[in-house]
């Protein structure tokens, strides 16, 4: 590395887009708005994936794929849903290029003009559901628990790397159900989910709740969220589930016949998950020398560098690491052993750091004269010598206590959330950052105008909370419960 | 089933249409053109991607992901590229709708034009080749062996369900090498491994050979390709591998500094297969019944079907089957068991045989007494009563031998090949279909020719194939070699 990372203390928004640059996750492309997952980026997202595949597959729910292209009259079709995304839709208009006649280049052909305009799919409701018409009669085609995976746009203003950005990829579900009770006790089935990939996998500890009315999925019932803190004490939102009742199947005209043998309109869900994870996943752990990643999601578990001065020396040394790293391999950890002669093992040592990965191994001349072997943890910068003898169960039982220790930020957002009570406190503690417990009196009219003058947002109702009397911090009106306030991402 | 597919002899187009239909393999959407991959279609792919994926990265290459959208100018820039592609472009014009001033509904915000169009990807080049003028420096920075998963978009005007898609999805490599020799040893390795995966996965034999430069992708030196016979006799490209030389470097201004210290335009391969692999596939085993997958890539590769009168055998039976479903899963094979009351096992026989499942199990209250099981075998239609004990292993062998049976089609090819030496042989034989090798003088006006007269192209130019001195079917002047010729998907 040229030099050291901003510090968080310092300029957090920087830090961030300076681990995402140099840890080669990601990078702003040539088309505004739109990223460039690089290899080591999308080799997090992939495990991040097979992941969430693996619990949906084990959750009953098959994949499959539906076009890119919404019509125009789709979206159109379900009016909270249009209003929500009008603004921010690409569109097709035309199919074809061709030669300009006044010049160099190619011009966009006026005569294939669409007669229909196309909108790049922000999310795939209206296709879909346009599409369960043909598939569901009866009673006997429910539920219907369908997945994919694919890319969205939605046209953005301001962007930053995996957070906003106009195309992103993400996982969409869709299911269909025969009672309104069944969706709903899917809708809650996919935020367990997505609760428990995020802690067990991130390591990323989460507030499971529901939204206000404002900040619902446009064309939703209600729409459950997780929610986790950042380390500057900013709220992201992680995942969506979303109970859209009939809204869809009656704009789309879907009916089964159910078992009394009566026409009815189907129940619906959608859930998603983006690439904004992976900003999530960057901002919960990192620290300033880089990116921490926990072992389930590294693409790189363990790193062995070796440290020498000699050719001769490197050699002795790779007769001793060959054997073992393939016996990391086989004990199914995912190694990399860098005997790349063009750089020092210092800079190395930074480099792999700056990558996050969970474990280094360093072995030199010494180590192998005494049967030691050098074992840095990325997460807490300690290191110390280890036997070689044994060293892969020590490795394996590392890696699972560092997968645990990263989850160690639970402390970190109970530390961050504050029971506040009046409003002089509520805006103090907003500016200070973290989830502010308040109560509200549950209109919107609040909500928009604390939204104004603190720029925080009702992140959530929690789903686990006592009911407690109170008095709406803005307004003073009744209030039965607390809500989760906080500026978000 | 209602009825019967039409038969394979009467109505080749037509048994394919109703074959991916049938099988609930994909469907037309409402957006023209434009396919859904169903779920038990889409579960097929997920099988090619993995399989695919994993012998990619075997070969060294990573994923990473690029955006959806082609800047017009990045198109313009490669020349032969542009004009291959102008034709077929879906374009974005716009980012923004609006509620109709007029009336109800939304229309396109003529405010949120863009000023410059934007192109959907009909193929990664540009986008790519741009974003790897800022990775490559140095010989250090080479090779780069990137691929990406994704959706493209080629505005087709007559469209089939996977072989002929507006959308479809693929896979696309792209990587630069420091000299013209990796980079040719690139491409030959890509279309091996193509190969390799068609014969052993999808046990459909492939001839490799060159693409004439009339079929070759448009900025290509080379196109290298895989090409299978179908089974009513026409050809199906399934693969192809380019070589592009410094094309694109140049285009996009990508040098690096060479061991020598000298500045040099990268060297250039691209290759990709999609979602026609599916149409491959399914047109070169299947057959009047339906479906016939090869186990390797079959989402359901055992089906066990219970025989029974009343829900008391059933019971009875369920039990038997539980242990060994659970066997049988333990072995790694992907079983069913269809337990479901509401269709008669002769329905279930038909469905999962029209659904290509390799291997059914039924099992009655006979089977119980005699300790024996009926086992039936997709490929050739015939069943036999074998001893339940060691089931499990039988089925295992079944599997392969099944996997290598369906690969007997290379007989099929190899009684379909055919050497012609004269242009009244040749129009008979394309007419009656099959691979027809002649000779060919080079020029591309006789390929022209030989195409408008009787509808076949040179599907490749053999890699394998000895030197034979001829005289060109059509303009009899003299050949080295004898080409490939078919009518073609």
């Amino acid at each position: 590395m040229a030099k050291g990372l901003p510090k968080r203390s310092e300029n957090y928004s920087e830090w961030y887009n300076e681990i995402v640059k140099r840890a080669d996750l990601a990078e702003n492309s040539a088309v505004r708005g739109c990223m460039v997952i690089k290899p080591y980026g999308f080799a997090i997202w992939e495990k991040m994936q097979r992941a969430l595949d693996d619990m949906f597959k084990a959750t009953g729910h098959v994949n499959a794929y539906f076009p890119l292209f919404v019509p125009k009259s789709f979206l159109e079709k379900e009016e909270e849903h249009a209003e929500g995304f009008a603004k921010e839709c690409a569109v097709v208009t035309h199919y074809r290029l061709k030669a300009n006649p006044d010049g160099k280049g190619l011009i966009v052909d006026p005569a294939a003009k669409l007669e229909e305009e196309l909108i790049i799919r922000p999310t795939s409701e209206t296709v879909i559901w346009n599409t369960y018409k043909n598939w569901i009669q009866s009673w006997r085609d429910l539920p219907l628990l369908i997945n994919q995976w694919c890319n969205v746009v939605r046209w953005e203003m301001r962007t930053r790397l995996f957070l906003r950005t106009t195309e992103f990829l993400w996982q969409e579900g869709h299911t269909a159900h025969s009672t309104e009770q069944e969706a709903i006790e899917e809708t809650e089935r996919m935020l367990d989910v997505y609760a428990t990939f995020a802690e067990e996998w991130m390591g990323v500890p989460v507030l499971r709740g529901l939204k206000s009315p404002n900040e619902r999925f446009a064309g939703a019932i209600e729409t459950y969220c997780i929610e986790a803190l950042m380390q500057d004490g900013k709220a992201l939102q992680a995942g969506t589930s979303h109970f859209l009742g009939q809204n869809f199947a009656k704009s789309f005209d879907v009916k089964f016949v159910n078992k009394e043998n009566e026409q009815e309109y189907a129940w619906a869900t959608s859930w998603g998950v983006s690439t904004r994870l992976m900003g999530a996943l960057i901002m919960a752990h990192s620290d300033d020398q880089g990116l921490v990643l926990p072992p389930k999601l590294a693409p790189i578990q363990v790193v062995i560098i070796p440290i020498y001065k000699t050719l001769e020396d490197l050699a002795v040394i790779s007769d001793k690491v060959n054997p073992l790293f393939e016996e990391l391999k086989a004990a199914g950890i995912s190694v990399k052993y860098d005997d790349s002669d063009n750089q020092r093992s210092g800079w190395k040592f930074a480099e792999y750091e700056l990558k996050g990965v969970p474990i280094r191994l360093g072995l030199g001349m010494r180590d192998l004269e005494n049967g030691t072997i050098e074992v840095a943890r990325r997460d807490t910068l300690t290191k110390e010598s280890q036997p070689i003898e044994g060293i892969v169960e020590h490795v394996k039982a590392l890696l699972e206590e560092i997968q645990t220790n990263i989850y160690q930020r639970l402390a970190f957002r109970e530390e961050n959330t504050f029971l506040v009570d009046t409003w002089e406190d509520f805006k103090a503690q907003i500016e200070r950052g973290g989830f502010v417990l308040a109560h509200w009196d549950g209109t919107a009219e609040t909500e928009e105008k604390i939204k104004e003058e603190t720029k925080a947002t009702i992140r959530c109702i929690p789903l686990i909370s006592t009911m407690e009397a109170g008095k709406c911090i803005y307004s003073g009106a009744d209030s039965g419960k607390r809500v989760v306030f906080a500026k978000a991402y």
